[in-house]
Formats: structure tokens, sequence, C-alpha cells
């Protein structure tokens, strides 16, 4: 699992710093989140390929997390793309990115595809055998949602030695995956936990940005690999934040510690701080370990 | 009069190379003309105050014209400005604009006025005491209107030796700037051409971008200080050029030609050529001086 961070700051585009948007590289899967003016010239800096990106989730439609949609979806018409778009997000995403394509005659010659959200509960708006994306509710001036992308448990390993050394007919080899127990050469039912180990552990990340200090969240990211929170402010601003509905790198690591999660990212950042390292002192007294977002910047998983 | 242009290439932001936006800087004023992805980032990189920018020109509403707008008007009110903002574009443009603003809930708190066009006429859209602005209306796929910028003739130049020569009153100085002409001392009419000279040359700009090879317009930018004419493409992608409703260097040249301009500016140029020579050289071969705009090169008159 590996995000790629396009743009991690809050407000306007500016000469060195970007507004959000974000790669997840997931089973195959590459998902863009949010999309700030400059995202398509933040992908080819970032090497990254058009035609890979089937699904753009859209957390809430300021325009520091949508501005750049409408002329990426131009520029995959103009790339010729074929295959279909999905594009979640708040409703009314749909009615922007067509009138615009509308009124510049530019309707697009691959499937697009809207999903948009109303619900404040938490939805699962993606799966396939592989991943599941679910919306997580958050507080903002508008409607927002994050979003958590959570890998599926696998199948057990076989332990190739027991199931030999046991006599098990290879017939029973797909059921031992499964978690069942299977019959040894004499027909004695063998316990499945002697003839498989536990799966690789599923990796999960989610998404955060932009929300007011929302504890609400924590059941539902509970654990995941992952944490990507904003940190708009520090403590010293904690007014400006509370007024505007964002987050202090503080409250995001209270986050962090509450749900156990595996690493904090921090990002969206306001531009009035010259650094970003006080927003790290500032979590690490909460929560370790934290990285910093910063544009262009990659982390694995 | 300077022109500095922000971008000047077709179709699709890129890592180098900007869709088109310039700032043209004539009597004091400074206005932006077309607003691609990206604009206000190359504002910044230009050191361009924003707060300077009262009047914005978008030709048409093909997306590398004009997806950088909404950004734009959205970070005017996040830097707390008051003067009003004028637009003046296709019919449309409004609608798309305030959708943009409302589904973020982020209405200017400066005034925004909105002048749409439909005419396929020449129209006067803007004046004031030193300067007039007027549509060029273009062939392309959809509605788009160049613009025409145009000084003012100020006042004759008063020649002060000849008027004291003659021993004209002074009260009669305004008259004799205004044109008349003024009795001397013993009542007998000067004609004017004794006592003042030609007032200094006035400039203009045609900006006209994007279009097929369209002589109509010829008349109206007949004798301009500098035409900047798209040439998207070389005469050996002509046939691209008629099918798309663009314009190659050659024909740029021979609209600079026919309409006995001072200085041909080529830009809007596809990003399929190696480099911009060969576009001069296409049109230098019928007109002369030609200039390559480029982004962040600036030219004054």
């Amino acid at each position: 699992m590996k995000v790629t961070i396009l743009g991690c700051y809050a407000a306007t585009p500016r000469t060195l710093t970007n507004p959000t948007s974000q790669v997840l590289e997931i089973k195959n899967h590459l998902f863009l989140i949010d999309c700030g003016e400059g995202t398509q010239v933040q992908l080819r800096k970032q090497k990254v390929r058009f035609s890979k990106i089937n699904h753009i989730f859209i957390s809430h439609l300021h325009g520091d997390h949508f501005f750049g949609l409408p002329g990426l979806v131009a520029t995959f018409r103009l790339l010729g793309r074929v295959n279909p778009l999905h594009i979640y997000g708040p409703k009314g995403i749909k009615e922007a990115v067509t009138l615009l394509l509308k009124l510049g005659d530019s309707w697009t010659n691959y499937p697009l595809h809207f999903h948009e959200l109303e619900s404040k509960e938490p939805l699962a708006i993606f799966e396939d055998h592989k991943v599941t994306v679910t919306t997580i509710p958050l507080d903002h001036r508008v409607y927002t949602n994050g979003f958590l992308f959570q890998e599926k448990v696998g199948p057990r390993k076989l332990e190739v030695q027991a199931v030999q050394a046991h006599g098990i007919d290879s017939c029973y080899y797909q059921n031992i995956k499964d978690g069942k127990d299977a019959p040894n050469s004499s027909g004695k039912l063998i316990p499945n936990a002697q003839l498989s180990s536990d799966p690789k552990a599923v990796k999960s990340y989610a998404f955060c940005s932009d929300t007011a200090y929302f504890p609400e969240i924590i059941p539902q990211i509970k654990g995941v690999t992952a944490l990507y929170h904003e940190s708009t402010f520090l403590e010293t601003e904690a007014d400006l934040a509370t007024k505007t509905k964002h987050s202090t790198a503080q409250q995001a690591a209270k986050i962090a510690t509450a749900a156990s999660v595996g690493t904090l990212i921090l990002g969206h950042y306001s531009t009035r701080y010259d650094g970003l390292e006080p927003f790290k002192e500032e979590a690490e007294v909460h929560f370790k370990p934290v990285l910093l977002a910063d544009d262009g910047r990659a982390f694995e998983f």
C-alpha cells in the first residue's frame, strides 16, 4: 500500500505548494483522492499513469479539493481515454462537472459515472474481491466525507508440511484455506488451526480531511494501518480551528491515539506557518509515529 | 503597454507549460485575458499583484481558457478582496462560476459583476477616459471572442514657442490642445496646425485566440501595435487546423500582413512540436517582426 501526496496545503494553490490531492495504490488499484487545482500537473510530475486512474473520491466541494476535477476529466478525453471513470463525491458534483463540459461542448467520449453522496452515515461505496471503500462522515463547514480504504482478508495460509504429515488429500486444500477442518488419510478430522496459519495482515487507509476535531470517527477508523488526518493549524490557533471547522495537530494526534492507528500522517497545513516540524512536534506529544505529508512525498506501508 | 504571457500552450496544463492566460498593462489598467487552470500560480510566479486585477476577459469556454477562473475568484475572497471584479465572457460563464461558488458555500464578499456576451458583431464592452475594449468575433468550435484594447487619442501637443510668438492668451491653450484655432493678440485667427502638433501615437493590442483562419477580422485589427494570434499548428498540420478550427503560423502571418499590424506575437502552440522556432520561421516568410510567446515572457511596446 502506497500513498503519494500530490498536494497537502490548505486554501489556495501557490508557487511551491498545492491544494489537496493524493493517490492511493492498494491491491492493484490506483485511487485518486481529492483533486485541487493543479492536480493533473502534479500527476505528471509524479509520473502517475493517467490511464490507471479509474476511481476518483472527492471529500467535499470547496475549491481546494475539487477545482482540478473538470480539467482532469477534460484531459482524459484529450488523451483518448476509453475506460469508464467513476467519480464519488457530494451531491452537486455531477451538475458542476457536466455544466463545465457542456459549456465547452466537450462531452467525454468515455463513460463517466457519478456516484453522488448525501448520507451522513458511513456508506460502502466501492467493493471488489480485494478492497472496500467506505465513507467516513466528517464535521466541516459543508457536507464532507473522509474515505476508509480496506484490503479484504485473504485466504488462510496452508501449512504444507503439516498437511502432508497428516496425509490430507489435496482436494481439501481450498477448504483448509477457507478455515475448515479436514480429514486425514484415516478419516479423522484434523482441526484447521493445525493445518493453516493466519492470513497476511490486511492493510487499511483512512483519509480524513477537512474536519473539525470529531471523535465520532474513532470507532470507524479503529486500528487502521495509516490515518491521514488534517492539521490545518497548531494549538496556538485553536480558536481559528474551531471557527473554521478544522483541526490542530494535537487534535489529529488525539484521534490517532484513541483509534490506536498504526501511523498518523499530518497534512492540509495552513500556509501561515514557516515550516512543518512544529506540526510533528505538537502531535508527537500524544502519538507516535507521525509522518508529515508534503507535496511529492510518498509513504509505503 | 506591456503584455506578460502566463500561459500560451494549447489543450492541457503540463509540467512545464501552461494553458492560455496573459496580463495586459495599458494606461494603468491591468487586464487579465483568459484564465486556464494554474493561472493564479502563474500570476504569483510573475509577481503580479492580485489586487490590481479588476477586469478579466474570457475568450471562450474551453477548459484551457477558463478552468482557472473559479479558483481565482475564490482566492480573491480568501485574500480579503474588497474592490469589485468584472468578468467578461460568453453567456454561461456566470452560471458556471456561481454554481461552483454555491456548492462550496463560498460566496465572494466583494462585488462580482458578470458581463455575458453573445453578440456575433464587435461590441464595445469597456471604456474609460483612457482605454476602450471591443470584442473581436472569431471563428472557433464554440462561441469565441478576441479582444481589441485601444488607448484613446490624447490631446494635441501645444507648441509653446509658436503660441508665445503669436502672443496667444493662455485661456486658449485648452482649445488649442483640443484641435481648435485661436486668435493672436491682434485678434487674427491662427490655424491650429501652426500652434500644436500631433498627439503621441496611441497603442493598441489585439488578442485573437482561438480561431480558424478568419480574414473577416482584418478591418477591425488594421494597424494595431501588436497582434497576438493563435498558431496552434504548422502548415504540415494544416488539415488538423481546419478540422479543429485553429490556425497555422502561416495563416497568422497572413492576417498580420493584411492588417498591417506593427508586431505579430504567436502563441497557443500544440504540444506536439519539439520547439517554437519553426513557428517563427514559417510566419516570417509572410510577415516581420514576429515574436514568440512563451510562458513567463513579457513584451513591451
